[in-house]
């Protein structure tokens, strides 16, 4: 529904930290939503590699926006766990999440987060956690 | 130890996005370490709380940090877990991370962050995961 | 593969405890797993719903099968977090596992539990975990 | 309080599963629970240890308990993270559960589980999770 990515955009434009990192939403419906992030030097770690808060920055947005289209856009994260499989290299991070189970006040989502080098995405983590309706 | 903490700021330095941040190396030994964080306005979410990602990425350097205490410093997040007790709001953060158990090839530690706010130190998250070394 | 699901069996009857639950293997591939076990009063809590230690129990069995499907037979769980959706209640239990990511020494795996009750499979958790070769 | 750890046993004992594993109170005050469980080999694994879902059994009872104490008894275990510190074995399983914070509908606890061998207490896994009050 373009009207659920238009209320995404303006959501995630009100986040001063989403808007640091340069977190954009590319995809917003029932269920189902999508970040995306371009990698530069200043989101790395000591290792050339995008530090993991970032990553969980990614989830924790993910999760919850998901949420969102389930529970209303008034959420907070509850609690999320998140598995890093590899390093993060490459140009761009993609967070594709979806909702697991979505009750009246709480929705179970997961998030996975993928690294696009020179056109191939590979999934660089996975988290799983709960979004509570405000 | 002195030197524990000159290597810990160090590598801490050494992190584009923890620079971006703004996050701080308070304290270094062995199984414990402590992190500080300033809040500004960079690092809202949109209803003037802290972000979750800014707390995430505390989490993330509290348990890898107080890891590489007992691992040695080349160590990498494998995964960790973080429930959100209330809003973070305040002046500064605080993370203070220690291991709970430490083998040869992985750590599980745990990691509290507290908002400081008129001097009042309140929990607002909690994190356990597993750091293993490179 | 038939050889698959045969060694599964002989495995999960070495387990005197997933004997004493009643665990079934019904179904393991590569990158796949389906475990069932028929409810009774035994495995219950004191509200009537099966109890949350006999679904982790699933959960447990269901990352690390389907983990020795990519890593080998000799793995153990080394971690796992795991969300309850809704409470228990039918006739049966049946989780079904996957592997995210297999790495050479480890796999990050996901494990979704259903009840069903009169026919119907109702979601009722929700694990995720990563599972270490011995 | 006398009267907390009666009604504790009470409840365990309305516990089927809880019953059939052997699992037994030793100790519920405000904000911390204990419980016991003799090894026997039906709680075992394939390899001699316990099996890691009677460890999750306990991360469960102890996690509920314990937020049972703040919340009032009608709790329910929304989720749990636990990472698994060393094979168990010995004659002893002991459960400890304290509440790390406690809200008005919700309570974040933690549960640490140790093995007893010829007398010495060994750390065998940790867990975090959500107690949600009915």
């Amino acid at each position: 529904m373009h009207n659920l990515v238009e209320l995404g955009k303006a959501g995630l434009a009100s986040q001063p930290f989403s808007s640091l990192l340069g977190i954009e939403l590319t995809e917003l419906k029932e269920g189902f939503a999508e970040f995306c992030l371009p990698i530069r030097d200043e989101l790395m770690q000591q290792s050339g590699f995008v530090h993991g808060g970032v990553i969980g920055t990614l989830a924790d947005n993910g999760l919850a926006f998901v949420a969102g289209t389930v529970l209303g856009i008034n959420v907070v994260t509850s609690e999320y766990k998140i598995n890093f499989i590899r390093p993060a290299v490459g140009e761009l991070l993609i967070a594709k999440s979806s909702v697991i189970s979505g009750g009246k006040t709480q929705a179970v989502c997961d998030c996975k987060i993928f690294a696009v080098k020179e056109g191939q995405e590979k999934l660089v983590a996975v988290a799983q956690g709960t979004i509570t309706k405000l």
